[in-house]
């Protein structure tokens, strides 16, 4: 670092993306990205005619999406708000609703911890539960800014919209604000429960279940009150983050839900079968509603197990914390990926 | 704004992008776009392969757009910054940055204030001479982060690296950010300077010269230390913000730059084009070396002939800061759009 750097600054602990290694194919389970491309109606959508447009200034209010998304969505178009990916909108939400604190899980989205010390923020870190569940009670009255994420990553466990609207219920002074990343791939959103509380707000992505990581589409659902304190946020800092092509390729992946709704139809039965293949070789397998499981198996530990894979070409990802470090997360791919994955674990298994 | 804001985000003054009317078409000289459309060898950058592979994440490190950047500007990679626009770089310098104060000119981008407010740092604002030149004297000595817009907004006027090296060599305990947004159409940049300066940024952007104003790309050019400060901060907020297609975008373009050198001449030529014929028919011209000019008339309001253009479908920029409003920033665009701007000034000028 510089010696001009501020104090404050110097000490942080960034985030550290999954690994993206260039030295050989890889069969990429490590990330969550899907193994899907974006449907027909988003390529057709990038014309040339488009392309030429770069040279004008996107839509800093991104109105034909949110016109389209609002529709899709059924809710208010002044209810929505759109960025560069989720992580965008979580900074956002840190730095403008951290100030009593912030409380999340232990084992949970790396990326929470970055924001709550960026910004200066005391964390309440509350332990899942042995089984990994999520601890509701503990979350009851916390009085600060509450992040769940639903489901849980890396573990992929849900919980309902009912569990969640005790949190927000009992916590009416501060905002709750559920990271439905994952929730296409059979969680049930909480959207539905912002037009009651005003101190909820559900974060999205295009990244998963719309196959967008690379394009960068982040949204959040809540008040509209809440909504223009994220505006103010975006028109302080980058107001123009959402690029021309990135509105363009989301506008037509909204038009074209059915495409989407679809994969996340063979990501979740490829879970399943991939789910119950591992508990057949003795794995434990939490029980994942998100495009990735989390396993363990007693006769190989979790980072001896990430290694032979990543020798054998195929990618997972393996955390070190204690309470994890038996697990790795692996990305639900396509089934012809999937098959590979299971007989490379059979070889390394039968080593 | 909500109930749940923080406190010192409630009087935040954001900042207002150049309107961007939808109700009918304009001849749009409000926001510094290029008249020209990418290269072609952008356009065939981005194939439906690439489009496919919208559903990979993008690499945080921009590592190939790195490497051709580096090699046309005859920099070290490890020197190099790249972020969703110029304002992404600029908020990041704020940040990190600020913790002495900051001196900015008073008329310049108004973006900087806006950080300045956004960061909790105590704004230095330094007037323009009443030629509207920077005051290089004023800014000597001031051991604060110093930002430059060099050419300046709205004025255009620029200052040779010789001026700027006074200043950087004045104030080594504080960093000076020269922003180059404007700096491919006549002006000389400061990136010579940053191998014998540890204290010196300079800030560029694809958005005019480059034609991506739509695609939010920016960089960074400075000592490695400097740019492990801003690494810093973007894998603490939005380590993906520069999209996959952005990446593509900009590395066609960086391989393909004297498609994009001779759109600068061509625009250059308009403006001395436009310039001169404005001085012809009384208009005070500043001397700019941007893709705009500043220009007022003793015979029309700055106010009154922004609204009267806009009503004959041209939009120019008009601000209402008090030293400046008597004047119009005009963009450059194509020599036909100028015909047609300058026609229709001459018809508001005999109405």
């Amino acid at each position: 670092m510089s010696r001009f750097l501020k104090e404050k600054l110097k000490s942080l602990e960034t985030y550290t993306p999954g690994e993206q290694p260039q030295d050989k194919k890889y069969i990429k389970l490590n990330t969550n990205e899907s193994p899907y491309p974006p449907s027909e109606a988003v390529i057709n959508a990038l014309t040339r005619s488009e392309i030429e447009d770069l040279r004008l200034y996107c839509d800093p209010e991104c109105k034909k999406l949110k016109s389209a998304f609002a529709e899709l969505y059924g809710v208010s178009e002044e209810c929505l708000f759109f960025s560069n990916g989720s992580d965008d909108i979580l900074n956002f939400v840190f730095w403008a609703f951290g100030q009593d604190g912030a409380a999340y899980n232990d084992i949970t989205y790396g990326f929470y911890s970055v924001f709550a010390e960026l910004h200066s923020i005391k964390p309440t870190v509350v332990p899942l539960k042995n089984d990994f569940t999520v601890d509701i009670n503990a979350f009851l009255g916390q009085n600060k800014l509450i992040v769940i994420a639903n489901p849980n990553a890396p573990t992929g466990i849900a919980v309902s919209p009912a569990e969640i609207e005790k949190i927000i219920a009992s916590n009416r002074k501060n905002i709750v604000v559920v990271d439905e990343a994952y929730i296409d791939f059979g969680a049930e959103s909480c959207i539905g429960l912002t037009e009651k509380y005003d101190n909820l707000l559900c974060v999205g992505t295009f990244s998963k279940s719309r196959s967008m990581a690379g394009a960068r589409l982040g949204f959040a659902v809540g008040n509209k009150e809440l909504i223009n304190d994220l505006d103010r946020l975006k028109y302080s800092t980058n107001p123009y983050n959402v690029n021309r092509l990135t509105q363009i390729a989301g506008l037509a992946a909204v038009k074209d839900n059915r495409y989407y709704t679809d994969n996340c139809k063979k990501i979740m039965d490829t879970r399943d079968f991939v789910t119950s293949r591992l508990r057949g070789m003795g794995f434990t397998v939490l029980d994942s509603k998100a495009n990735f499981i989390f396993a363990k198996s007693d006769k190989i530990s979790g980072s001896e197990l990430y290694k032979k894979l990543k020798e054998k070409d195929v990618l997972v990802r393996h955390f070190e914390s204690e309470r994890i470090s038996d697990f790795n997360r692996i990305t639900i791919g396509s089934r012809e990926e999937m098959e590979i994955f299971l007989a490379k674990l059979n070889e390394i298994l039968g080593e």
